[in-house]
């Protein structure tokens, strides 16, 4: 019978579950809308379901051997998701348990841009690298670090947060109750307040000016500054610059042999690149430079979290009991 | 016969040289000014001789098994020091190699503040933890960070250059070429700039204000602040405050259990610690507040670096043959 594992993430939004094999194959995959469950023990029972759903549907025989989960503010070492702004569950759940409890299976829990990390390593384009840096660009901005080809969780489990590094001390407002965070200028959210931003200093003329003020996205400002848009390519240029600094910074760091971009933003391909490179490499410390590269990830936005997270169930096979 | 490891720590000004046994008692040092000797094999002819000095001041019979060195912009792949703007010899010097040759013994070589950190994870106050960052505050910003229990090294050896973290994207011109470097604002040499600009922008009066140019240090400025010196209080508060913010970013990357100050400045005490911790904490993410320890070093300035130079004797004991 072919052993599979459940590979299921998180997100504000959605929740993808997806179904692995030990070779990193997707056999199947369902989304869940993640804000449809205000109770977490009804979403627990409609992904178990979903779960359930996708063996019948792979149609060989087939047994599940545990579930991975990757989920925004997800803590490793206590399988609980703790405090996630972006979830409607609020303090800490103890998800790998509600897992365990309701498939009565091993359950692993890491955090979302972990997990995608995790992914990017065994079956992506970090194959074979002990040092890089993953750094996702969503809504907010998530990141993984791989140290001598080992995660960086740190003593608490909540290592990597580059989202939330200080790139302007007197800077944006950020959702974390801070200034200047990174994230609120590189995520999909920060390039929009980056418009409203120039909108609002010049009377450039954009199309993004008779644009309703929900239908401002980071895909319309892409398809405008596509369009030779100024103010919408200058958002970019804005984003590839504060970005480039903030990577120049990480690999003060831990020097990683690549840092990889994944995530909605890094879709905008070289109009984000371009600038990006061009800062990294410029506030760079000379001893790093030219020996560092800025890549999109390899894997879809849509696998990268389901394979890391079910990477988690083959790496620790055997080594748990579920509770019961 | 006992066996001794030889530990170099190759400073700027001063290059200390002392014998260590297994258990890292240091027996006897020896200190001979760096500067002196514009050729590198002079330099390594002389530190060898202290070496067989420093057997022979010991007492008992003994026997040296192999040499560690601590150096700026020190490479421990590659036991090579590489383009330090702080020393005479330029370029790519083979330090371990010429070591090897000269002694006919293993030598081993690390950057400097990976070695005073090292020395704090096997002798000092990190002992037992697996996830910390030491920071030196001299003349320079050194740092190393340890995760998982390992040095951080990165893919090419030059991980852990936190003075080289960019903190003000339009500050102060580093000595790197390139603008607001933490080492700036919180080297010795950047709290005289401090001082500098903060005499140069009021009329406040400061004892400091009458000291020739070169009599001005982090020490004659500490003693100032001690006796109520406003100027030179507000310079320690400055520091501090750049401090706490570029350490409580550095948690955002690994989210250590400790981070250590080490170094000339640290001497302040109180006048640096007491504005640092409480920036630090201010500039926290929520998830990291009230959880991460600001300490002193607990090893003296001058014996870190010699024992965690020779520490790397001791675990590679056997590992390597010198060069012959």
């Amino acid at each position: 019978m072919k052993k599979l594992a459940g590979g299921i993430d998180i997100g504000g939004t959605n929740t993808a579950i997806g179904l692995v094999d030990r070779e990193g194959q997707v056999l199947a995959t369902h989304s869940i809308p993640t804000r449809a469950y205000p109770d977490v023990e009804e979403f627990v029972d409609s992904v178990s379901a979903a779960l359930c759903n996708l063996l019948e549907k792979v149609g060989e025989p087939c047994e599940l051997v545990g579930v991975g989960i990757g989920a925004p503010n997800g803590n490793y070492y206590r399988g609980t998701v703790e405090f996630a702004p972006n979830l409607t569950w609020k303090g800490v759940i103890p998800m790998a348990r509600l897992f365990e409890e309701r498939l009565k299976l091993p359950a692993y829990l890491d955090n979302d841009a972990n997990a995608a990390t995790v992914g990017e390593m065994i079956y992506g384009a970090a194959q074979g690298m002990r040092d890089f840096i993953m750094i996702t660009l969503g809504t907010g901005v998530g990141s993984g670090i791989v140290v001598n080809g080992q995660m960086v969780r740190g003593h608490d489990g909540f290592a990597g947060e580059l989202g939330h590094t200080i790139v302007f001390p007197e800077g944006r407002t950020c959702g974390c109750g801070r200034k200047g965070c990174l994230e609120t200028y590189v995520s999909a959210t920060g390039v929009k307040r980056t418009i409203v931003e120039r909108l609002a200093k010049s009377t450039d003329p954009s199309t993004l000016r008779d644009l309703p003020p929900e239908k401002l996205s980071s895909k319309t400002i892409y398809d405008a500054a596509m369009k030779g848009d100024q103010v919408a390519v200058e958002a970019f240029l804005d984003t590839g610059r504060i970005l480039g600094l903030a990577l120049a910074n990480s690999v003060a760091y831990t020097s990683p042999e690549a840092i990889f971009i994944f995530g909605g933003l890094a879709k905008a391909g070289d109009l984000l690149f371009e600038p990006t490179i061009a800062h990294f490499e410029a506030n760079l410390l000379p001893v790093y430079r030219g020996k560092v590269k800025v890549l999109p990830s390899a894997l879809p936005d849509f696998e990268a979290a389901i394979l890391g997270a079910s990477a988690m169930v083959w790496r620790r096979v055997g080594e748990k009991e579920p509770a019961s």
